[in-house]
C-alpha cells in the first residue's frame, strides 16, 4: 500500500485560537532516522541523536517558548543551549513549564503550580500522552521518524481558573515511512519514556540537583515578544 | 547508585524439569548497544542490528529449537540462516513455534495448534510478557541492551491436555547498565512490537506469502537429538 493513496494532508495552524501559549516540541523516538535511508542520512542523524539525549531518554526536547506574565513576555531558550540538554535538563524544564516561576534562570526552583492541572486531570497533558501511546500499540501503518509531539497549553486562562487549553499534537511528517505490519517501537518507547518523566512530576517530589547543575544561565534568552518558537 | 551494590546473580537451569522443550531466544530491543559503549562497539552492533531484524522489528530471533515428535524430535534453525530473516519469516516462525505441524519445510502451512493453550490463556506467554512490559513501563534502575526473552513450553504436555508449561524468561545480562532514573525504552519498544506479533496470532487468520517467500530450505537442518540450542 503505497502512503500516497491514504494520506490527505490538512495544514492547521494550532495556535490560532492561542493568546500566549506556552508551547514545547518535542522529538519523539531514540532514532531519528528511517532504517532505509541513506548511510550519510543515518551517520548524521545518529551523530545528533546521541549529541542530544535522544538515544539516552528515546525523545529530545527540541524547543520552547514558555509565557511569564505580560511584563517577562516568553521565555525561550537558545537552540544551541537545548542541544547540550542533560537528563536532569529536561527534567527541570518539564517542571519549569508547568510553573509560576518558570524563568530563564535554571538555578531558580520550579514550583509546578500547574502540573495538576496541565499535565494531570482527565483532559490534561498525560491524559493525551496515554491515549497516543494506546494507538501507538496497536497501529502498525506509518512509522514516524524524526516527528514530534508539541504539548501546549495557556498559562493565563489557568492562572484565571479556566480551561488551561492543554493540548498534544503530532507534528512534523517529513519522514514518515509506512510501517508494513509492524508497530513504531521506537516511537512508542520513546513517548513511554516522556509518559514517566510526566508521571513523576505528578507523583514524586523533586530535589533540585543544585550541585550537579552544568548549565550557564547566560546562554539562555528572555524574550518578551509573542512570535512563534524559533 | 552501583549495580554491584544491588544486584545478586542466581544461575538458574532454565530447563532442568523440562524433557522436550520447545524454546525460542528473542533478543529484544532495536539496539544491541549501551550508550557509552565504545565506538567500535557500537559500530559493530548496528551493523549488525541493520542486517538483522532489530532495527526493523525491535527485536531479532537469535535461535531457536522446536519439537516435533520422537521421531522427528527437534527442529533447529542455522544461525546464519536465522540471521537472514525478513519480517514474514519472523512471523512464520513464531506460528511454527506453536503449530503441530512446525517443520524445516518453510513452505508448509502452520496449523497453529497449540497457539491459544501456549500464548494465549492467563498464564499463556502473552500474560507473560505483559507483566514484563508493565514492569518495562515503570522500572528506571536497569537498561537491558543485547537482553533476550526465552519463551518456552512442553508440546508432549500439551498434547495431552496437561499444563504447558509455557514460561517466559529474561536471559543475557551482559550488557546491563544503570538506568539513573529514566525507563528502558529501548527493550520496552522492541517487547511492545513482539507482544503485537503475539497478539496478531490469537487474534487474526494468516495468510502465507507463498510468493514472497525468500527461503532457501536447504539452509535449514533438522536435528533428531534433545540438546540445547546451539
Amino acid at each position: 500500500m503505497d502512503l500516497a493513496c491514504v494520506l490527505t494532508l490538512f495544514l492547521q495552524d494550532l495556535v490560532s485560537s492561542c493568546v500566549n501559549p506556552s508551547i514545547m516540541d518535542i522529538k519523539i523516538g531514540a532514532s531519528t532516522w528511517p532504517p532505509q535511508a541513506s548511510e550519510d542520512y543515518i551517520a548524521k542523524c545518529l551523530k545528533k541523536d546521541r549529541e542530544g539525549t535522544s538515544i539516552q531518554l528515546g525523545f529530545r526536547i527540541s524547543g520552547f517558548q514558555i509565557y511569564g506574565n505580560k511584563e517577562s513576555g516568553f521565555w525561550k531558550a537558545d537552540k544551541q543551549f537545548i542541544k547540550s540538554f542533560s537528563t536532569e535538563d529536561v527534567r527541570l524544564v518539564l517542571r519549569k513549564f508547568v510553573s509560576s516561576n518558570a524563568s530563564a534562570d535554571l538555578d531558580s526552583d520550579p514550583d509546578c503550580a500547574f502540573a495538576s492541572v496541565v499535565y494531570g486531570g482527565s483532559s490534561g497533558i498525560l491524559a493525551q500522552l496515554l491515549e497516543l501511546k494506546a494507538w501507538f500499540e496497536d497501529q502498525t501503518i506509518f512509522h514516524f521518524y524524526s516527528c514530534s509531539v508539541l504539548v501546549m497549553y495557556e498559562k493565563e486562562l489557568t492562572v484565571e481558573g479556566r480551561s488551561s487549553g492543554a493540548a498534544v499534537k503530532l507534528v512534523d511528517f517529513a519522514h514518515v515511512v509506512e510501517g508494513v505490519g509492524v508497530i513504531d517501537h521506537n516511537f512508542l518507547g520513546g513517548l513511554c519514556s516522556l509518559i514517566k518523566f510526566i508521571s513523576e512530576i505528578l507523583t514524586t517530589p523533586y530535589e533540585y540537583p543544585a550541585k550537579t547543575c552544568p548549565h550557564d544561565t547566560e546562554k539562555n534568552r528572555l524574550c518578551s515578544d509573542n512570535s512563534a518558537m524559533e
